[in-house]
């Protein structure tokens, strides 16, 4: 009998999977189910679609439902698995369009239900002109409302990377941009002094930065004033509950609130973040790490006897840190997509985990980071120290240089390399990648110095920058 | 007694010995000896100051005889060294500006005697107009010669970086330019099915290029035609050879000659490479390796007690061939100067070798190599094989997205990497720098198909182009 394979989730990781576990087992039956309209698509392009260097959506769809069909895989749009049963052997799938329920049977289970996100339970954060970024649908909200809109301002709220690109983004567009982040640094994921420079990057592009400032809650337009004035009234606690979310789906954005402050707001972007989205792996017994992600081994092996999981609802080893994290990453998602489908297809493979490299453009900067920041080698129990340098992209001497910026993480004790994080206007992406090379290989700052690294004029100064960082932490 | 440490030659090598020998060891006596009348310029950035991105030779002069003088380092230019006494520890110094000829003591020898072009003995390559790219002054003559000249057309004898670049350089200036490449392909160091993309840009610039042409001889104009006509007359074999050489110094080149073909010049580059000048070093005893250049060990320590060599008269480690070899690069001639300056002055360094990797930029194309070519790697004895691959720079999605050819050559048995060779228009240099990264550790196409490379739609796919090639060398 032909073994059937099911996969739940059809972005990087799902169809990674799918299209793996063709190629390693051509017998096998294989349905993707995809909660979504769309499968297969470049979601890190969103925002290039968003602000227009990306012109239509179709380009960053990369196969459709009827290629995949082509190459002998069942892709379904539109399906929400609801609950598994790992002793059946089935899984409880709705069809959203119809709404028909119906019982699928599988021998082998990959989940890739991916990341959600989650917008913090703030009031008016139902109203209109909110949104968050996530899926397709998401991105073709967001660019419809700013062509039926034209907003002339938006508030961004959390300094992260979709926060930055969507900064970007709506600059290009002429809406003025503010954005408030409940930390005390723009992109908490790397080092306060680092940050620096990208907070200048943003004040030369006239982005307003409240830093340390927390949202406490959206304001409306005023059918959501008068509903709330009538909450307020206490005429009927339970009606008027309905009656404000009622309210507040028609209701749009006017204004995001701080204890301190309150920023005008024609539209705003949620960046707080997404969450691995378990619920139903949990409900069957599928074991969830410290992270809240679902625990998988290093052949994408949950603890539930095939039943796999891969991309960002699941966690990833990370080797510098030598524990499992919850880092969701495209480029992780498609790797650990490829081992969960070639291993539940009947082959072999395993993930030797990441290092955690991550790099975006905001206007004309290059932010990059690999490996663990200062901070958070400190907080996974390194006895960690730094060494920070800037210096210039090319020769001194070439037309147009421009500053860059390295600094690296290291161990106090063994100089083993722990990260690095490099921002510049130019040469950054590829030049992280040499430090996750390095850190691949457990390299010390010493080995880091010793690396026979390119150099012409136009591409790096004799030393490369990272060289001369490297030699100030071997000092 | 102060200790004395001379260093001959004030370029890369010469300069960061005296430098790191400064620093290590306050009360040395420091004298660096160079033959032309320049020290610590940038060598590599001659292409673009001919070229005009850079308008000024100041700007290359990176540190002048005072400012050394002021670190305490003694710099004396247009001091040629003719013989080294390694028993008495002394050498000979010649004046060249007032011919006054002395003996110097040393405690400690640096050798940074450098490269020498050698140009091969063709009738006519004496000719005006002919000129190799080495020194200052050479550079200086190149773009004086321009300037006044005017040259309509200009021939490039020999296809490697000086020639690439000196292509880009002329071609800014309106000259029409011929590149005589005696090999089949252009730029030798690297393999001939990547050479193609280079040939495609040359043509596409409107480059005539000569492959598999030899030079025969350089025709000058009428002073040298009569002259050789005399020769040719045998009216005096001794006179007329000394007649000849007189007037091919007034002579002006006119045309440069191959057996079949012949091309008009007036101007040509010589850039058939250069050998490690070591004669006097020879004449001392000092051992010569394989290739022709001074044998070192890892401390950069020559066979003679106390005398060091360091940068391109010297061989280096070649961390994938597992032998040293002969690779003259502004890079290397730095790390082993400050190795060769640490341990003159009393510390303790070493080297720990190469893994061969360069970049040229041509035009808008970024030509990049690390570790062993296919040809070079079964030169050294490795059962190698190589996956090549054409990707894109960007996400497939992103405006103004390039071509990225990337050649991976790696190890039939073990699947260890060897080496590789990308060539596109960005992302190259930096790109190239991972695959150093991972030469320097001794990964494999395995290894490196598993490394965590950055990515954002604007830097890179979600399978970066490096990603792409191990897992074709994986299969």
């Amino acid at each position: 009998m032909t073994e059937r394979l099911v996969i739940v989730g059809g972005v990087a990781a799902g169809m990674s999977a799918a299209t793996r576990a063709r190629r390693i087992n051509k017998n096998l039956d294989i349905t993707v189910y995809e909660k979504t309209g769309y499968v297969s698509y470049g979601a890190c392009g969103f925002p290039y679609f968003i602000k227009g260097d990306v012109p239509e959506i179709e380009a960053l769809l990369i196969r459709s439902p009827q290629e995949f069909a082509a190459q002998g895989i069942e892709v379904l749009v539109q399906h929400e698995i609801t609950a598994i049963d790992p002793a059946a052997k089935t899984v409880q799938v709705t069809n959203l369009r119809s709404g028909r329920t119906f019982t699928d049977h599988w021998d082998r289970l990959i989940l890739a239900t991916g990341g959600q996100a989650v917008p913090p339970p703030l009031p008016g954060i139902d109203l209109n002109g909110v949104f968050t970024l996530r899926t397709v649908e998401d991105a073709l909200a967001i660019k419809c409302w700013i062509k039926e809109k034209q907003p002339q301002n938006a508030v961004i709220i959390g300094g992260g990377y979709i926060g930055l690109e969507m900064a970007e983004a709506f600059s290009a567009h002429g809406i003025r941009v503010t954005i408030v982040e409940a930390q005390s640094q723009i992109l908490p994921t790397i080092d306060a002094d680092m940050a620096v420079h990208i907070e200048q990057e943003l004040r030369a592009h006239n982005i307003e930065l409240y830093l340390g400032h927390k949202v406490k809650s959206l304001d409306g337009d005023a059918p959501l004033r008068r509903v709330i004035a009538l909450t307020a009234a206490k005429v009927n606690g339970h009606d008027a509950a309905s009656m404000v979310q009622a309210a507040t789906r028609q209701a749009r954005v006017r204004a995001v609130l701080t204890s301190g402050a309150g920023f005008p707001a024609e539209m705003v972007i949620v960046g707080t973040g997404t969450k691995p989205a378990v619920e139903f792996a949990r409900a069957a017994g599928v074991e969830i790490g410290l992270f809240g992600a679902i625990r998988v081994n290093n052949r994408q092996q949950t603890n539930v006897p095939d039943i796999y999981a891969a991309g960002a609802a699941s966690e990833v080893y990370h080797r510098v840190a030598g524990q499992s994290i919850l880092l969701p990453l495209a480029t992780t998602a498609s790797k650990q997509g490829r081992v969960a489908g070639t291993n539940a297809a009947g082959g072999r493979a395993h993930f030797s985990g990441i290092v955690g490299t991550a790099v975006v453009k905001m206007f004309d900067l290059q932010i990059a980071q690999t490996g663990l920041t200062e901070k958070y080698a400190k907080y996974f129990g390194f006895d960690a120290r730094s060494a920070t340098i800037s210096a210039t992209a090319h020769a001194h001497y070439m037309p147009g240089n421009t500053p860059i910026h390295v600094k690296l993480v290291y161990e106090t004790t063994t100089q083993r390399l722990l990260g690095a994080q490099i921002i510049g206007k130019e040469g950054v992406a590829k030049r992280i990648d040499v430090i996750a090379a390095a850190l691949h290989s457990g390299l010390t700052v010493y080995d880091l110095a010793e690396l026979d690294l390119s150099y012409a004029p136009p591409f790096a100064p004799v030393w490369d920058p990272i060289l001369v960082a490297a030699n100030v932490a071997s000092k």
